[in-house]
């Protein structure tokens, strides 16, 4: 069966399960070599990369959807979920699905729900879903020079904004960061995000009197320098100083 | 005509204009006597209290049909709007038109974008729509004693989370305060925003630090004390910083 007939087949079967018009979309973060990186898809049908997403089942609530979502479309599972923006304009997928016609259930106007999600190496494994022809993480220095479907790439923006927006509130580098990482880890993450150099050592001493951290018994191992301390955050004083932001006024 | 046969009317012509299960609703916040508050309306039909909502139009951005429920529900035009939320739990709205049938437009399952309203006083007045009984500002600290419709108070709860979580990046000092303010009053509203109160030296020196308020030759008169200076925010200075966030690392 060729991957249009296919998109046929599923769209009669979608009336009678999802709500019309409404989808949610993830833009699933992850962290490492000192980069950030998003999970997108390819599909069969078309070369774009997508956000893994989907639509809303009329017997479950907007939250349980996205999990389902993102269970079946790439088989991530027990990571932070943060819904950050809608995305509404009338016109943002008319051309997607072009080639079909208007009885298509997937060719209808889209209001679509946006999460993120950060991925912790720790926790989960990926398992792509059987519809894509691939699913690859991309670091976001190589956004530029992909092709993304309808309004993804602002989908992704916004949910990085949202990220530098909400550091000091939202439990982030507990989530993207594996349990045991170094200052120098956390301060990367933390450059990244925020779109700028911080000083080594006001962000160390800030970090520490924040009380949110603690020192291990270890250290990282196979660099090239002076091996350096391991920390972990201490959940319970994280979660507190996170009530009151990080960024005290 | 009684209020339950106007509701019905209603309905037939929603469903040819609008999309279904898809609504909005405007947490308005005002700023006054030191307290924030919010626009609420009561309907006729029933007594509880109703955050300013609607739907959205077949034919109309979801960022247009907010502007246009605002106007149309209580007259508020010109303010600042930011989605903060969506509510979507199946069963959110199940019970407040129970005494209709099924085919009554509005008794379809609604997933509603949540957006928070920044009401100016120097530069909107309201004019309240014709279908409701009344709409009247409440403040937060009266909240707890009147009667709220649906999930209505979860999702002011979450605009004055959204609020205090983005104070540092969002104009909200700037579109809650006249456009003279006082120093004690431009910290009034951080520390009710915050909920919490702030070292009053250390307030004004970071305030002043940020080189975004600008000192007018002006004075608030008619209190019992000596009468405190007056400041305005300098536009280009103030979204310049809160690009980098009020709160720098």
């Amino acid at each position: 069966m060729d991957s249009k007939q296919h998109i046929i087949n599923k769209s009669e079967e979608a009336k009678d399960i999802f709500l019309p018009h409404l989808s949610a979309d993830a833009v699933i973060f992850g962290f490492d070599q000192n980069e950030l990186k998003v999970l997108l898809l390819k599909m069969n049908y078309r070369k774009q990369w997508l956000l893994p997403g989907g639509y809303v089942r009329k017997d479950e609530d907007l939250d349980e959807a996205i999990v389902r979502i993102l269970k079946d479309r790439v088989g991530v599972t027990g990571v932070y979920l943060q819904d950050f923006g809608v995305f509404g304009k009338k016109n943002r997928s008319e051309l997607y699905f072009q080639d079909f016609d208007e009885t298509l259930f997937h060719k209808q106007r889209f209001v679509s729900v946006g999460y993120y999600a950060l991925y912790n190496p720790d926790k989960v494994s990926l398992i792509p879903d059987e519809f894509s022809e691939t699913c690859e993480w991309i670091y976001l220095s190589k956004l530029p020079e992909i092709e993304l479907a309808m309004d993804h790439r602002e989908i992704i923006e916004k949910a990085l904004l949202t990220l530098r927006e909400t550091i000091s509130h939202k439990p982030i580098g507990y989530n993207l960061l594996p349990e045991k990482f170094t200052l120098s880890e956390l301060q990367k993450l933390y450059e990244i995000i925020l779109g700028k150099e911080l000083n080594r050592g006001n962000f160390y001493r800030k970090m520490k009197n924040l009380g949110i951290l603690t020192k291990l018994d270890e250290r990282r191992k196979g660099g090239a320098h002076k091996a350096p301390d391991l920390y972990s955050f201490d959940e319970k004083n994280y979660l507190q100083a996170l009530e009151n932001g990080l960024n005290n006024w």
